[in-house]
């Protein structure tokens, strides 16, 4: 694997997942593999959760690791071509790029959208130039439009968790849209949608996504999805719920108006089938999703976000056994 | 020990001092004890000498250390429960610290008080939540009310350089007001007296504490210790003097007036045994210590610096035993 | 080697360069000459490159690394001695490099000058200080007027690049001013010119400097180097073209006026001998050097910043073989 950046850079989820759960199983097998080579984490924007597992990720691998963190550093980067440089960026990304991966083996690298404009956020032009510069395998830690690192995460404690189930069972997911008083990039509902959307091409999982009229995501990523506007019923049987806020996308970056009754809580969770409650973390509580649920039997935030980091060491892995 | 926050979690500190000085002597026979495990170290607030000394700590046991810098980051944790977070805060504290348990096997907290609300501070609130919900070993880098890492470095420094002395022989040690432009808390006075009087009911040392009338300190802390508001009289016959500012917490967080001669220089040095001059660093030249002091044989203070890492060590060390 | 702050530290530019290239040749050769070593990096000011390469240089040679941003973490220090410490100044250089000396054994600094004191900047009196009060090795990441990392990179990729040559030929390098929009340090260019002058008089190359009047470097740094005002004339014939800005020496610290033409591009570049193209970076495209250049086969610009890794390697090798 010399890229991942979206689902589609994964020839099979099931194997995928087989591999993170492998690794969780035996986290130190595999310290041959990086010894003497070196992650770069490259954050435009802040990180807890990522930060966190990638590098303790690439740890168990015998890799070393180095952070930056261009957001604090005030290194403005110029993205374009042709421009005299008189202004208020320091370095282009052909040069930066470049230069980071004359010192590292592999790249992380976050950066997220501006959500002014939508065609340049989609078009994902700041993380494609990193990539064609940087020279090296690039790991997403969530681009403009896609968190695959959460997404391959999320799958993998859907399929953990999901045992004791009839043979051929499947589980029904459902991304339930929540509220949020800022307006948040879609990259991790987009990311989920299209890694669930290949799970049940793979015959995984069931797939539903509930939103308020308004906050349909782009088609690239839902497609094959069963997409509905009432919460309730789509949360009908389910076996897990994926909270999420996103803005909307056609109407882009804004906070549109929606109907009450889109907080996930225990009297919604009486409709599905004693689902499983996710989300990616940071979450605003009673906003998004209520205490009692976050705080309550159902919930698997944690664990989920535990699970980054064996998510994490598969790709790196893939990443090394390829060099 | 699975928690090292005062000298309440210490049993006996000749034993720890009597660890740190062994580490000292060979710094690096347990660094099979830390293979493959990981220490997050979290700050909320600025640090040199214990990010510094803790990190080379944990490498020399042979662990991997992850710095998180949340004062730097804008990542605003709420520490409330049941408030709808549609405000400032972006992760309430039960997340945030479970998933940082996540990823590391300890943990490191630095955590300053406000000093606006006293009860609030002197409660501890945000860090044995922090303790809680992390679910793995914590070590205090600094809470709101105390700093044990730097009382067992003071402690340590003591025991070591009190040497060639007839047996049985105690040393008299003063913690000495000295004057700041700055509010500064209490952390580093009440936990150097709380392990002074514990280090006295061992028969390790005499103390005694020196201030201006006004800046008493929580009596929890001082039981056991001789107080004095004349420093004159409390330095007579001193063999250690650790000089130290902090806000008064009778009238929370206030600088109070006080009389002249209050800062401790080669006059004053006079008084003493020809006492060492001890002082947790940073320290404000010419106002709380004199340069004539820090720049002559009686300071300790870098000394004292450099003991950081053994302390710290001991205390990871005990920790990872108990794993 | 127990200081690395200028040329003068190195006794044969031809034998540092060869250890360089060994290094690179064979990176992980000397990895129990570092082990339970520490370097500590200490930023004043921002970094990327000499950052990246001087950790992962370290971690090749089997060393820790401890990182501290000064300059994010508002921990302003007082270089002056005798003052009452009663401003904003937090500690004083004496103890802050004392202490970083205390957990570390070799620390490397990075101090840009300010840009309003010639005297105060060229008596490089932080730097000096910090060296004096730290106690341990000290490698310079780019003082007030030198960056010999960067100079040692470049002298380095200069012999290695001059490949299949007649016996005893000799490379012509110029460094060339360019224009820019800030005032920068003469750092650079200081440095640069006085490893070049060094290297001429081993008989490794031929030094030009070219740059408008009024920008005249110190004295001290360009003895033996030939001095053009005429762009073109200084390029008839280089084999290097070493590209940078830097503000006036004599009116300290101002951007002159210039005439015209002082951008190298490729009609610049048929005056030389299909000279290769040098540059510190960050470049400013299309006003310092030209996009045609940068993304065409005469730069190496990539190269040579890869070149920092080893040049790094190969000075903290010469300070552990000397512990």
């Amino acid at each position: 694997m010399k890229l991942f950046t979206s689902v589609h850079d994964v020839p099979s989820i099931k194997q995928f997942v087989k591999d993170a759960l492998e690794l969780k199983a035996n986290p130190y097998a595999y310290q041959e593999l990086g010894k003497n080579k070196t992650l770069g984490l490259v954050f435009m924007n802040p990180s807890l959760r990522t930060r966190l597992s990638t590098q303790k990720a690439a740890l168990n691998l015998g890799m070393n690791v180095m952070v930056m963190n261009l957001d604090k550093e005030g290194w403005a980067l110029e993205t374009q071509d042709g421009v005299v440089m008189n202004g208020s960026t320091v370095e282009h990304i052909r040069e930066a790029a470049a230069v980071m991966g004359q010192y590292c083996d592999i790249l992380g690298l976050r950066s997220f959208p501006k959500l002014n404009n939508r065609e340049e956020d989609y078009s994902e032009d700041f993380f494609n130039k990193f990539v064609k510069y940087c020279a090296v395998p690039v790991v997403s830690l969530e681009s403009a439009t896609r968190h695959p690192l959460q997404s391959f995460a999320d799958i993998t404690t859907i399929v953990e968790t999901w045992t004791n189930k009839p043979v051929d069972s499947k589980p029904k997911v459902v991304l339930a849209w929540a509220p949020h008083v800022k307006a948040l990039p879609q990259a991790v509902p987009n990311s989920f949608a299209e890694w669930m959307c290949k799970a049940q091409e793979e015959g995984l999982i069931d797939f539903k996504i509930a939103h308020p009229a308004g906050y349909e995501l782009a088609e690239q990523f839902t497609t094959g999805a069963t997409i509905e506007h009432n919460l309730d019923e789509a949360l009908a049987g389910a076996d897990y719920v994926y909270v999420k806020n996103w803005s909307s996308y056609k109407d882009y970056g804004k906070v549109l108006n929606y109907p009450d009754g889109w907080m996930m809580n225990n009297e919604k969770l009486k409709l599905t089938n004693d689902a499983k409650v996710m989300h990616c973390l940071p979450v605003r509580r009673d906003l998004e999703l209520s205490s009692e649920i976050l705080d309550g039997p159902n919930s698997l935030v944690i664990h989920e976000a535990g699970n980054r980091l064996w998510a994490a060491q598969a790709v790196i892995k893939a990443m090394l056994e390829k060099m």
